[in-house]
């Protein structure tokens, strides 16, 4: 057993911090007004992305500091998911730095998708330009008239007619969907109800412009549209795209959204766990510089008591989500799905109790915009149902508990 | 002992109940909808009311559903503080309903204080046309450069100046500041710092076109502006009003802040409450309604056990709230800070418990505006901070014990 | 709604204040150190009472301070179960307390199913004796093989057999078993397995000392045998008692059992409330008195903030429990079954957090049993198992809630 | 970073685990009966311990599986503390194996004291015995007047005398100051009031034989003496030892302290790790076997989401100590006092959720001594008080990190 991070990933690590300090955190402020005057409401068809993002983007590019998510050492730096861990965290930090690293869901997710599973064509068509920063994409899996946290609720079809394909449902909270250069959805829906269980769906690739998809509106979280990207509701109606548009086969819609949320929830829990550190961090020096009843607030009450709560739930989760990534590394997605159901549990929990004291000690502040609490406790309630609600991780975890019962 | 209702309280909460399935729940989607679509950011010197409010107050006051919060049988229907909580918890099951009924805050707490404390030529030219749900009201206490839990910390000063005071000083999250009929703030500041630690405040009128008044924005709550009402930051610039607009003495400040807070909190808790038994209530209907794994989600996992503890959390919070009503009208306020202090710390936290486990149940719907979840969710981590963060409660109530081993 | 206690009750609770400090407070250590010299450990044959426990029994009856729980006025006090709520919360301060003033489970609830069930023999001959406090009486319901938390599953026997009644099965958990002075079991067991749900169990009348009646061991409860009075385990092999024993007619047990149940949670629960505020006053005791860091444990850390959960969780759960005891005086136990649930979850759970905080407060002396906490800590956790585990009464409350639903 | 543990370690933990299966878990329930029967109580003086416990301990060193905790490559198997780490939770399953192997605190720590900083002499006269398992020891640290959270309240003297020091004081929870082979203590007193702050204390030997030694009682924690170690209450009065017997020089006691609890509470949290997973697995085991109405307690309720939260708390906690022991092997105990800390609020957290949640699945059962359930609560319970109660380590903790604002 070894703590230390790999020599590659300390490397990165500290030239991201280097990057973020440099180039990020001076423009942060600057980039949430301007995007909150670009961009004020869910009128999602004139949002605009501020132009510091695309400069940002190409510094980030130059310095190497691009893709490092894909484990791939030709196309980017070769990382495997538990190398890549730490630097997901640090990303966390920012709202804005998952962005100007092109390590932003859900264009992550698409790209590990085609890139494990995409044929030539696919990759070269959508790929190369995901990886490049030039467009975005989207996955539409969500619906809002069944409970999709069980997968065979899933009402939308795929079905084949001929060389061409037909998509009709309606998905929601397909993230990204708002934004200017949101270019294509990796749909999953129903092909073949009378398949064996995990051989039912499939996942295709639509064009936005095709005809047929209309986005119907952006969904708020919690008051929160995330401009520029977006939560969308989205129907298609009868939409047709080229067979050549199935990823892998019909009816591999199920094993690639395991291959596509393992890593997926190693790099959301890093980045949450990132948050968590800022939170704590705003916590911090609210605790200090405030003074109340002649002292500060940090030395009130039981506020030392909690920054150690806090302190202890970040370093437990984050461990448990090392734990979690290596053991992808080592026997891969499927056999670490217990542990992968865990830290979907433990991380967005410890992150939502650190921000909900971090919006306590900060009062009235807390709940406003003049710091990014609140967006911080939408990105930790949101991830308490996004990807599977913790009720649905913790009958897997159970489920995989019992099993080892069985075995001996 | 005995929990039955007074029979006044019956009777009024049957009209309620029946005014509000009448009249306010058929149209609750459409003036969301409305609402948003006239006021749909923070702009807040366009926002307008939507025309329904208007129509349903004047049907409530016909109704004789007017004013109940208030103690005095001539102007309402002199409802003891115990007596009118019941109802405000009926009026919580609907953010809408406390506006129709003339029961919204800050307005009920600054007419109390006109009532309690206005001279006759103050409640003529303020209290009445608040009883009239002619105008609105603002109360500005919070500040942003001080921790406002401790009082003592107020920069704001109001300083006599011949037979004028002179206001100056910066105040935030001033409720219902962004409102069109907002027409006057009671405006808390420092005015002696020599004196007694509970004698150095005032309160004063200030209308908002007087000139030096600035409102300089409002604050998103969780995102949320809360139009047409508003949590607004003012700036008092040196703010000439006559002396005459002092509430009682240069002095009193303190002493009409804790008879102000005293039954407004019931109140605030009371709605809370309701809020509570409608996110419950939309959490039965979402749990009985949505099929996973062949059950409904109620049946599924540990559900039917949250359902109970939200109960039990519900009902717990409620008893202890009447009991602080029952004790503010048998001894006062100021007798009764352990008890207003245990329902500030109590409800918040159930009705936060509840909201959170009602989102949950939804998944991603319940983080969107389609259930008004979110809204009572910020409703839930506001109250936990606002007259008071948990914290500063928590100490009131320590206190208040320790002193009882003194006495003995 | 009034939240004032009734002059009787004021008057009882008073004199019982008044006794427990004269009378049993200060022998208190000295009852605990002889019951310790007395009755070391599980050897249940040969414990003894101390003798201080008769004459102070005495005393209380002197003082018409006797079978305060029975709601009968000509042969007790004739106080509702409301009434009598503050009263067993009184006693609960003390352990020695309910033995002396003769209301001390299961005797209470026994006697109440006799009051209530027994015809006129049965009463001469079990209950007048009991009313005396001249024996002591068990209860024997929990089995050791099968979940008892399901009354179906119930597997002992009680049989017709001409003018007998023949009893089989093991027993456990059974209260006072130990206790040189019992001498009867009211049994409960299965008669006919073929009869409506509600229609199958039986209530017995069995004397300790007929023929097949072994009980084969106390059992510790967190390591304490409750000497005197233990909980034991017993096997009754096909014992024969007169089918005059039967308490009401063959087939009502479960109504015998619903209505002992009722009250009994009251007496229990008050009973805790006490406990709970004897470990929240040793809490202050112990955090006044210790001195670390150079100043006391209270206002170290979150000591204060804990203070004021405590409290809180107190008066939450007090005023659920008296509103739970009205509603049985309203409407009778079986209409508030919700209610009587709910305090069975919230009380034993507030008295819990209270205790663990006391003995964290008192570090290694809270272990130990130079305070009571140890055993008060005990009397929380069986609370959450006895009369129905925290899970059977959340799927009550939460089906009662569901009613609400089907009903409108 | 990397998960898998040292080859030695996997070696190591599959034998203790086959010897443990082969020796240990067949005598468990005969050890207790056994040691119940000799030892029923807190008569200490007569406590003898069960004639198997030298023949397992034999045959434990025969197989090698002995000392396993001490980091010396002759003297036992040179384990690091994270490579010992995962075989103290192995041997914390079964409360008997540690003394088996002779692992068993307190015993451990002191003969860590004795290899680190004891003489040739003092080693030669008292840990080789100790190493030998010939001999027990005791360590005499908190004392029953002050709060001991607070070492400089520490008020036992330890005052050189010529070549003589004497002892004078009392302390209380000295673990295994019952046992019939404890032959010697380390003691800790105050030497020099006005020295610098850690430089005040000493340690010193004291043979339990010496004239002035009085053992006065033992404690049951929870109401268990934990027979036949037990924890006693000493007095020292006006004890002299040869000042050969000072464990290093006067002074440094606080030194040596600090490296005795590094490793020791590594030590004691991992067997709490093992004792969790007992616990977790006595869950399951009757979660699966009992039945109620129609279903496994196990498919009752959220019984399956509690067991998720079992095995997340467990794990989150195992990483967590791991980490805290390779930190300890990085850089040493006293720059990874946060690390420690940590971990000694969050294992005795999980340990005692975990030990609940199955005493109430097993009921009644849970509550006696017919599973192990009680003593697996008090060693949860005992842990957040031993070596430091919770508060004082949060403390730490936020100290700690405030510490790493300071350095930006």
């Amino acid at each position: 057993m070894d703590f230390n991070p790999s020599a590659k990933t300390l490397d990165y690590r500290q030239r991201l911090i280097a990057f973020m300090r440099e180039h990020i955190e001076p423009i942060e402020a600057q980039y949430h007004k301007e995007n909150r005057r670009l961009n004020a409401d869910g009128n999602w068809r004139t949002w605009q992305v501020p132009p510091m993002v695309a400069e940002l983007k190409a510094k980030a590019r130059a310095a190497g500091l691009w893709n490092l998510f894909l484990p791939d050492s030709e196309l980017a730096a070769g990382l495997t998911t538990l190398e890549y861990a730490p630097l997901a965290e640090v990303m966390g930090h920012n709202l804005l730095a998952p962005e100007i690293f092109n390590c932003n869901a859900p264009d992550t997710g698409n790209m590990e998708v085609l890139y494990h599973f995409g044929n030539a064509q696919q990759q070269q068509q959508w790929l190369t330009p995901l990886l490049n920063g030039e467009i975005r994409s989207v996955f539409c899996m969500t619906e809002p008239d069944v409970a999709s946290s069980d997968a065979t609720n899933m009402q939308a079809r795929i079905v084949a007619d001929g060389d061409e394909v037909v998509i009709s449902g309606r998905k929601w909270w397909s993230t990204g969907l708002g934004h200017p250069q949101a270019k294509f959805a990796i749909v999953m829906g129903l092909t073949d109800p009378e398949a064996e269980k995990h051989r039912r769906h499939s996942m295709v690739l639509v064009p936005l412009d095709t005809p047929g998809v209309t986005i119907e509106r952006m969904l708020p979280a919690f008051g929160d549209y995330d401009a520029p990207y977006g939560h969308g509701e989205v129907l298609f109606d009868q939409v047709r795209v080229p067979a050549s548009n199935v990823i892998g086969d019909l009816g591999d819609g199920f094993k690639i959204a395991q291959g596509r949320l393992g890593p997926g929830r190693i790099h959301h829990c890093m980045r949450a766990l990132g948050a968590a550190e800022r939170a704590l961090q705003l916590f911090v020096h609210r605790g200090q510089d405030r003074i109340a009843f002649g002292r500060s607030l940090l030395q009130l009450g039981g506020n030392m008591e909690r920054l150690a709560d806090m302190r202890i739930a970040i370093d437990q989760a984050r461990l448990l989500t090392f734990y979690a990534a290596w053991k992808i590394d080592q026997v891969g997605a499927m056999k670490a799905l217990a542990e992968i159901s865990s830290i979907k549990v433990a991380v967005p929990k410890a992150l939502q109790m650190v921000v909900d004291e971090a919006i306590q000690i900060f009062g009235g502040a807390g709940m406003s915009q003049d710091v990014p609490l609140t967006a911080l406790f939408a990105m930790a309630r949101a991830l308490r149902i996004v990807d599977g609600p913790d009720q649905v991780h913790r009958a897997t975890i159970a489920k995989v508990e019992l099993a080892k019962y069985r075995e001996r």
